[in-house]
C-alpha cells in the first residue's frame, strides 16, 4: 500500500513509522519545510520525500494531512485536487467541523487520534504512538464511500489505533466539554490565583491542597496549538462556556440564599456522575481509588509499584500529592477490579502505609 | 503540658497522637460519642477521656476544637468558658471567618492545618500526620496574647507542622480560590459532561484526555463534610464565583468574535502564571515536568521511580495518563532543580522510553 503524509511532525512521523513498520506501506512525505523532509527521511518515518503535495500525493491509496489548522484547509482542497478518485483523503485535527465544508467530496474522511504527545517534533516520533489509542474518523452523513471507509480503518487498526465514528459536531461538543473547557477553566483559575497574590501583595502561593495542582495542570499549555484549537472550535466552546455560565449560576444562588439541602444534593449528584464517568466511562471497568499516606522520598513510589507489580495488580492511574516541603505526601491510586483494589490495599498496609479506600 | 482534644475524629485523633508522642503532652479527650471517646483511649490518642468539654478543659493549656461546623461555634464557646484565663482555645476548621466572632475573646486563635485526609475515623489518626504540613493560625488583629501564640506556635512546630499567621478573610478568599472553586468546578464538569452524554444517548464517555480526568478527580467529594465546607465560606466562595463569572464572560467575548490575539495572549498569560505558581509556590523550588511514554504494565512505574530513587532525583509529583484500554500510557513527572531533572530525562531514556520536557 502506498501512503501520503503531509506534515511530518510528532503525529505525521509516527503514523509514517507506523504504516511503515506495522502495515509494510510504503511511504512517501511531504513537509513544507525541506529540512523536516529530509530529518523524516533520514529518521526512518518515511520512505521517500516529495517537493510538494501533489508529488506525495500521486499514486497514493491513503492520505494523512498533519498539518496546523491554519494552512489545513488549503492542502486538503490541493490533496483532494491531486488525488485518484479511489484514493482515501484524512487529516488528524483535534476539531472537526472546520473542514466540514470538504465533506462533500467523499473521498475526505475526517480523523482525529487521540495520541499522547510528548513532544512536537519528528524526532519525538514513534511507531507505536497509537497503540490502543481512540482515533475518532468522521465520514460525512450517508457517505457511500464504504471501501474508502474500510480501509482507513483497518490501516488505523493495524496501527493499534481503535477506529471510532463519530458525527463532528458530536465530537467538537464533546472536545468542547471534556478538553479545551478544562483547558480554559485551568488558565481562569491560575488568573484567579495570581491576581489575589497579587492583591494580598504575595509573591508565591503558601500551601495549596491538590485539588488546585490537579486542576491547573494544564494552565498555559502550548499557546500556538492551544489557540488554533480554541479558535477552530468556538463555536462549540461558547456553547459549552454558556452551559457552565448557567451551571454556575445555579450553585452560586444555591450558596447566595444558604441552602445546604440544595448543595448536598448537588454535591452528591456529582458523586454519582463521577462514579458513573471514571467507572465505566474514563477506564473501562470498575476503578477502586486508594489513598496512602507515604514518605516523600526517593524510592517509595518505586516500592510501592513493586509490590503492586510482583502481585500483578495493574495501576490504572496515579496521583501523588506532596506535601510543601515534600516530606511527605498521600498516593492516591486507582486500582481497576474489586479483587486487585483489595490486595493492593493489603500489600500496602503490609508496607507499613496507611492506606485506605476514599 | 497538658492538653484538651475536643472531638476525636482524624484530626483530633492525630493531635492527641502528635502531642502525646512528639511533645510529651498528657492529652484529655472528649466527644460526644462515648465510643469514640473510648476507642480513641483504646489507640492511645489520648490519655484519659472526659464526659463533657468543662471536664475535658478543666486544667488545659492549650484547647484543640476538632468539631464539625454545625457544632463548632457552640463547642469553642463552652470551651472558653470552661478554660482558665492562661488557657489558649484553638479549632481546625476550613474556613475561618465563621468562629471570627469569638475572636474578641483573646485566648480564641483559629486554626486550620492542611493535612491530607485518607479517612475521617480516629482509626486512621497518626502523629505524623502534620508533618510538614502548613498550619493556619488566624489569630485577631492586634491581639495581644503574644504568650499565647507563641505557646500554639511551639507545639504546632513540635508536631512537625509550620504554623503560618494569616489573617481570616484572606484565609478563607484563599481557600475559596485554591480549594472551594476548584471543587465546585469539578462537580460542574462531570454534570455537564454526563448531561452531553444523557443527551447523546450514550452511556459511557468515550475517550477523553487527562485534563478532564485532573478536573474532575475531586468531584463529588464527601458529601456531609464539603456542604459543611461550602456553606461555611458561602460569601468568599460567591465571590470568587462572582470573579471566575467575570473572566469566564471575558474569554467568551474574545472567542466569540474570533479574537484569536487575545485568545493566545491570554493563554500565554496563564502560562506564565501557572510557572510562577508552579515554580514557587506548589513546591518550594523550580520545577521540571518531564513526560514520558510507558508502557502500560505492572512494573514499569517501579522501574522508573527505582531508577530515580537510585540516583537520588525526588519526583515532586507525577500523574500517569493510560490509554484507553491500559495498554501504554504517558507518565508526567514533576522534578525539582535543573540538574535532577536532566539526570532523570538522561535515566528514563535509558530505560528505553520516550521522554521529553513538556
Amino acid at each position: 500500500m502506498r501512503i501520503a503524509v503531509l506534515g511530518v511532525g510528532l503525529i505525521g512521523g509516527s503514523i509514517g513509522l507506523a504504516a511503515r513498520t506495522r502495515a509494510g506501506a510504503s511511504v512517501c512525505g511531504y513537509d513544507p519545510d525541506p529540512d523536516v523532509r529530509a530529518r523524516a527521511l533520514s529518521l526512518g518515518a518515511i520512505d521517500e520525500q516529495a517537493d510538494d503535495i501533489a508529488g506525495a500525493v500521486a499514486g497514493a491509496e491513503v492520505v494523512f494531512i498533519a498539518a496546523p489548522v491554519g494552512v489545513l484547509l488549503s492542502a486538503v482542497t490541493e490533496a483532494l485536487a491531486a488525488a485518484g478518485p479511489d484514493c482515501v483523503v484524512t487529516d488528524v485535527g483535534s476539531t472537526k467541523r472546520v473542514i466540514a465544508g470538504v465533506g462533500a467530496d467523499e473521498r475526505f474522511i475526517g480523523g482525529h487520534p487521540l495520541a499522547g504527545a510528548e513532544g512536537a517534533s519528528v524526532e519525538h516520533s514513534r511507531a507505536d504512538l497509537f497503540v490502543g489509542a481512540t482515533w475518532y474518523l468522521t465520514p460525512a452523513q450517508g457517505s457511500t464511500a464504504g471501501v474508502l471507509y474500510e480501509r482507513l480503518h483497518r490501516l488505523l487498526g493495524s496501527f493499534g489505533a481503535r477506529p471510532t465514528a463519530i458525527d463532528a459536531d458530536t465530537h467538537d461538543r464533546l472536545m468542547a466539554c471534556v478538553s479545551h473547557l478544562p483547558h480554559v477553566l485551568a488558565n481562569l483559575l491560575v488568573a484567579q490565583a495570581g491576581g489575589l497574590l497579587a492583591e494580598e501583595g504575595a509573591k508565591r502561593l503558601p500551601a495549596v491542597g491538590p485539588s488546585f495542582r490537579d486542576a491547573t495542570r494544564v494552565a498555559g499549555a502550548n499557546s500556538a496549538i492551544w489557540t488554533d484549537i480554541y479558535m477552530s472550535n468556538r463555536d462549540a466552546l461558547v456553547a459549552g462556556i454558556d452551559e457552565l455560565l448557567t451551571r454556575l449560576h445555579e450553585v452560586r444562588g444555591w450558596l447566595s440564599d444558604g441552602d445546604a439541602a440544595a448543595v448536598g444534593a448537588w454535591n452528591e449528584r456529582a458523586r454519582g456522575e463521577r462514579e458513573a464517568l471514571l467507572g465505566e466511562g474514563l477506564t473501562g471497568g470498575p476503578v477502586y481509588e486508594l489513598r496512602a499516606s507515604v514518605p516523600n522520598r526517593p524510592g517509595v513510589i518505586a516500592e510501592i509499584a513493586l509490590a503492586l507489580g510482583r502481585a500483578g495488580v495493574n495501576i490504572v492511574d496515579m496521583a501523588l500529592s506532596p506535601s510543601e516541603d515534600n516530606r511527605q505526601g498521600v498516593i492516591a491510586l486507582w486500582i481497576g477490579g474489586e479483587d486487585h483494589a483489595a490486595r493492593a490495599q493489603e500489600l500496602i498496609a503490609g508496607l507499613g502505609f496507611p492506606v485506605a479506600h476514599a
